[in-house]
């Protein structure tokens, strides 16, 4: 008799069959006498449709207005569903953002949630109907219709989950749940069965695509606990909730990678305070985001500075760091988009010296070169040439035995 | 300086290019000081593209998700015409009926607007900005969305002029005007400037497609002036409001007519009171409608009855009348849906006499059998047999005089 609120993404119900299907487990996780609030996304490639028409008009639609028709992609899967579930018996009702209201703030395209009215949602729960509500989407304080960026659905899902102090809030995607690596790189890759809020903001962080770190982050700071299971296949999924101080947490719980990046490095900067802040505050002025940021000791007063940015941005960056630079003599900027990012997370990290040695002993081992090296408490990333990225990443699965059955 | 709602239907809006078109004549309004709000349908196919996903999943969807479904049609339309009104530098906000509200009854698929809160689009309209509302939908009392039903937009449109006081309704369309006739049937069918209320409704009665009768209605009833004009074409249109009292109005106006018929006759029927209730009320109760109804004059102690229905209920009603005689001996039940009526319309009839005569004399030349007739203080309705229509139709426009140039 759990309170349970479900988010299906645009593959799960990206077709009438699929949206039958997903009726079907709503109805049966109800039919077991659980309360059932459920999230949907857009159907399939309906945004994408809906951005191509837009596009049609002009590159760059007004946000407001944007808004306004990529949201109707998510009203049309709940009047779907909700008419799905009636079909087989389940009452439901389908709900947008302006009906709750679900309130964010005004910044379109990446408005934040400050708020759900949930008195609606919990009379339908009390009268055993299923609420079917539209995410990613939001009302502005100006009753605009807003959209709140990427990740969306599944914030949405977390946000309902803390407006209706659900048990658990389920999060059902076309993965088995969260995994100790990408199983296309490492065949013997294991399902996790329970991982930790802080661990999965890692591995979000460093590039596992199966939640957005946003969403974790807003699980995290209200613990709700949140399960990450196939729409496609039954199986308990992962559950991210708090860690258990009773288990021993392992060493490392799983290997996240990003082929995303590229490095820029500049050699033989003035030794001086206030130089790395004159390369990189023009890049946060231009928006590109800088990661991995590592100044060597000086040699004969200068020093060398190395960082990563997303590849996209790459060109972008590289030139304005050339520009920057260019009113001191013999500095030497270099730049490589061959690059990958992988990290190794674990919340047994804390009590357990010498990860970072067996971590540099195996890529060693391998011949992978290292580039680039950042940590924190529960993780080590490091930055590799792209080609051994999948072979440094199948060697410290096994050598930190994180394959099998666990 | 008016104040102009302009409603902009399905086929105008039916691609990108036709938005961006909209669009330029909305500015072009707005350019000549004019205060522009605009009503918009769904995108060409795009309502039955909606339905065909929830008939789908059941034949008959549940009303209040069939109408939140629907109603995304008209939201993607106002952020994409907002979208290419702004790119051409024409301030512009799209609304949907949750927004404004726009408050309807409860009743789905064919709920009534009751109220519209026009303050934001009072707002908008001073600063500059047009305001674009999605036709066709609403507000229930319990917060669903509702559609309106047939001619939807249009009144939402008039409902719209009524709300804001404005000077003029447009509605746009794939015709220019209001004509004498069908100029498909008859080629020399001249555009009306202007024709009144009451003949309008009459014509949209008799089957003229032109405007649904609902939104003329409502029209004549707050006296908003009307005018049905083309979004292809530049060109006047024909203004719809009260009679002109100065100018002597047209014994004709126009010709409306109407194949959607089918006829059942039920002779020698007992003529005692009753008998025609008897008939029709298992028609009304079963949502049959019954049209031009004429019982004649009782011969030998009984009497012949015969009446119209649509022909999609004509074997449902023929059935129906078959059953409800069974219990009379010697009573015959007939029916061809082989029909068709025509009507002429206008109210110069109620200071002419003779117009029938002339209808008649005009027929009988032509060797048209009139099979029924119906008539009111400012039309004449006659139901003729199908192949007939049309050289009827043509013999009647070239009788009244309403080709050429008027």
């Amino acid at each position: 008799m759990a309170l349970i609120v479900q988010k299906y993404g645009g593959t799960s119900v990206g077709s009438i069959a699929r949206i039958r299907a997903v009726a079907s487990q709503v109805a049966a996780l109800r039919a077991q006498g659980h309360g059932v609030a459920v999230v949907v996304s857009a159907m399939g490639d309906s945004t994408d449709r809906l951005l191509d028409l837009a596009r049609g008009l002009t590159p760059d639609p007004p946000a407001r207005e944007l808004d306004a028709l990529l949201a109707t992609g998510e009203m049309v899967s709940t009047a779907l569903l909700a008419t799905a579930l009636a079909t087989i018996g389940c009452p439901a009702r389908s709900y947008n953002a302006l009906q709750l209201p679900l309130e964010t703030t005004g910044l379109h395209g990446r408005a934040r949630i400050t708020g759900i009215e949930a008195g609606t949602l919990e009379a339908d729960l009390a009268s055993g109907i299923v609420p079917v509500v539209a995410g990613f989407q939001g009302r502005a304080p100006d009753g605009s219709i807003t959209t709140i960026g990427r990740g969306g659905s599944d914030t949405t899902a977390v946000a309902l989950a803390v407006a209706l102090s659900a048990d658990e809030c389920q999060i059902l995607t076309d993965v088995d749940g969260v995994f100790t690596t990408d199983p296309r790189v490492v065949p013997d890759a294991r399902r996790l069965d329970r991982i930790s809020f802080e661990e999965m903001l890692e591995l979000a962080g460093q590039g596992s695509r199966v939640l957005h770190l946003r969403c974790v982050e807003f699980a995290a700071r209200y613990g709700v606990k949140l399960r990450v299971l196939s729409s496609f296949r039954p199986g308990p999924g992962t559950l991210i909730c708090e860690e258990d101080p009773a288990v021993e947490a392992p060493v490392v719980s799983g290997i996240a990678f990003n082929r995303d990046e590229a490095q820029i490095t500049a050699s033989g900067l003035p030794d001086k305070p206030g130089t790395a802040h004159g390369i990189l505050q023009p890049l946060a002025n231009a928006g590109i985001e800088v990661d991995m940021i590592v100044a060597g000791a000086p040699r004969e007063g200068s020093v060398d500075m190395s960082f990563t940015v997303h590849r996209d941005d790459f060109a972008r960056a590289l030139a304005m760091v050339r520009a920057t630079v260019a009113r001191f003599a013999g500095v030497e900027v270099r730049g490589d988009d061959r690059v990958a990012k992988l990290a190794i997370v674990g919340s047994g990290m804390r009590s357990q010296p010498g990860v970072a040695a067996r971590l540099f002993e195996t890529l060693g081992r391998e011949g992978v070169n290292v580039r680039l090296v950042s940590t924190s408490e529960i993780k080590v990333a490091v930055l590799v040439d792209e080609p051994a990225l999948e072979p440094a990443v199948r060697a410290l699965h096994s050598a930190f035995g994180l394959a099998g059955t666990g």
